[in-house]
């Protein structure tokens, strides 16, 4: 019977990429102790933030509420969730729910905005009328809301739940259609704009999915297993991710070594040539004139609602008793 | 029953990464296009060149060989063909065997450069005497004498048989240990340096793996199928070329879009930084003050060998009858 390298005691955990056994407390230790490295080595979280995190309801997000919520007092920050409920039937009711209650777990004050109460349709809609993939229409929304909400909020920084083989997936892909001005955006910190772009940061950024899983199982972390209906099993990143988990089995640790090495060189690839403005129509950042969710959101509706939501938002903020 | 594009006779063979059907006939066309565009694209031959080219025996050089054969005349340059008997027992025996054939089917002219006969040992006693993977040895060996013949021989370039699948699977590699200084020695062509480093050239680079081998069947072209029994296929870039190989399937064309664009972003990668320099004890380069082959002669056999390894190529060029 394996023992904890730690402690000696029985083992319940082998983390290949470390040859490591470790038993629940150590694992957990081993976990937080990763995520705070990374937040401390690339300077996500300081003392004082006002930190907003996009909580989907996904084991990646939840597991992430728990860790920063553990790590909130010994950083010193404000920790506060924001669910988008997108729309999408069952499945984005069950999110909800999960979101409710990992708040109360965490104790961190909980925003949702329900996109349906906003626009009056959910992702299913905006896709078809818009004739756009779903994955990329939420992608937009979920960007923009999550953005205006943290402006509202006066968040330092937007946390998202985006894991180690989610970013090693997103860059090889960049890399294979050789798109290598967009690998510097894959960053694990990327820096706003004031008062209108609230930086983004990915604290497990160095943390293998399949940790996460077990972080969440260990913990008896509440989650959403399923996935999204909408979403496309067929595209090239959903294979390169496979693909990337069978070579990380075959060479232990090939994941977080690549990464790491991808940030240290990040200076060597080329800037991102686009230059961010404000949408004309509802000041958010935008790569144009107009910005995606303004566009999207005239298409479909025959209107673009980014005043609107702005509005909506502000009014959530107001009322909301959050510090 | 499936047709040619091109002629409506019957097909034999389908290129999923063109969806394209062919009759013999239009699929030699098709490869032997493809290699005359990769050579005028990357500027790899031009009239009045002379070219050597490594042929190992097995299916890439060989096919190489019977393509640039064809191509000769219209593009106007002289073809030499260099076979290194690496001294791997009967393995060897084999290839140095189908060399010959191929030399005469060819009608170009073949210089046997014998490992045993110039260092009295082959790649195996090599490695082990320096214990060094045999890969790697190996490579330094041939990489060594082939410059050194082809500078005897004043040959405009060395081409090698390196296809479309053997590069992409090398960059991925280079990208994923993030050396990203040596994605551009991974070009085309790379330029040499007058009177000791010969430029190297590969025409297939743009060329499937697959479609290399369909080539030698359809043809009949013999080749030596065995791999060298001392390869080593629990690599990284093994796997890699597997991994690649079952993308491709599901996105056809992949590869091919990859390397392009890679090549047409060459210049962003950084700039290899090592200095080209003269080794100071046979003259042939190095990027430090003694190359690895006078190092690994010397390491094995008590004495650098490039001295002696190139009198007794500018030896072998005296006798030959090569014009």
């Amino acid at each position: 019977m394996p023992k904890c390298r730690i402690c000696g005691r029985k083992a319940v955990v082998y983390l290949r990429h470390s040859r490591l056994w470790l038993c629940s407390e150590h694992f957990n230790e081993f976990i937080e102790n990763r995520v705070m490295r990374t937040i401390k080595r690339y300077n996500l979280i300081r003392k004082g933030d006002r930190v907003l995190l996009g909580l989907s309801g996904g084991k990646d997000s939840v597991v992430l509420a728990h860790i920063l919520s553990k790590l909130r007092e010994s950083i010193g920050f404000k920790l506060y969730l924001a669910h988008i409920n997108l729309g999408i039937g069952e499945y984005s009711e069950k999110n909800a729910e999960v979101a409710k209650k990992i708040s109360e777990k965490t104790n961190a004050p909980l925003i949702i905005l329900d996109l349906r109460k906003i626009l009056g349709v959910g992702i299913p809609e905006l896709a078809l009328k818009t004739r756009r993939p779903p994955c990329s229409v939420c992608g937009v929304v979920k960007r923009y809301l999550l953005n205006a909400l943290a402006v509202e909020l006066k968040a330092n920084s937007i946390a998202t739940g985006h894991n180690l083989d989610d970013m090693a997936t997103f860059i090889l892909k960049e890399f294979l259609v050789q798109n290598l001005e967009q690998i510097p955006k894959l960053a694990p910190r990327i820096e706003g704009v004031k008062d209108y772009l609230v930086a983004k940061i990915k604290p497990l950024y160095e943390t293998y999915e399949e940790d996460i899983k077990k972080y969440a199982e260990l913990n008896n972390i509440l989650y959403v297993e399923e996935k999204c209906p909408l979403a496309d099993e067929t595209t090239l990143t959903w294979h390169l991710k496979k693909h990337l988990r069978d070579l990380e089995y075959r060479f232990p640790g090939l994941t977080i070594g690549f990464i790491r090495r991808l940030v240290k060189n990040i200076e060597k690839y080329p800037k991102p040539g686009d230059t961010i403005r404000r949408c004309s129509i509802c000041g958010m950042p935008s790569s144009g004139k107009i910005c995606s969710f303004c566009k999207i959101t005239e298409k479909a509706l025959g209107k673009p609602m980014g005043p609107h939501a702005r509005e909506y938002i502000k009014e959530i903020v107001d009322k909301s008793i959050i510090d």
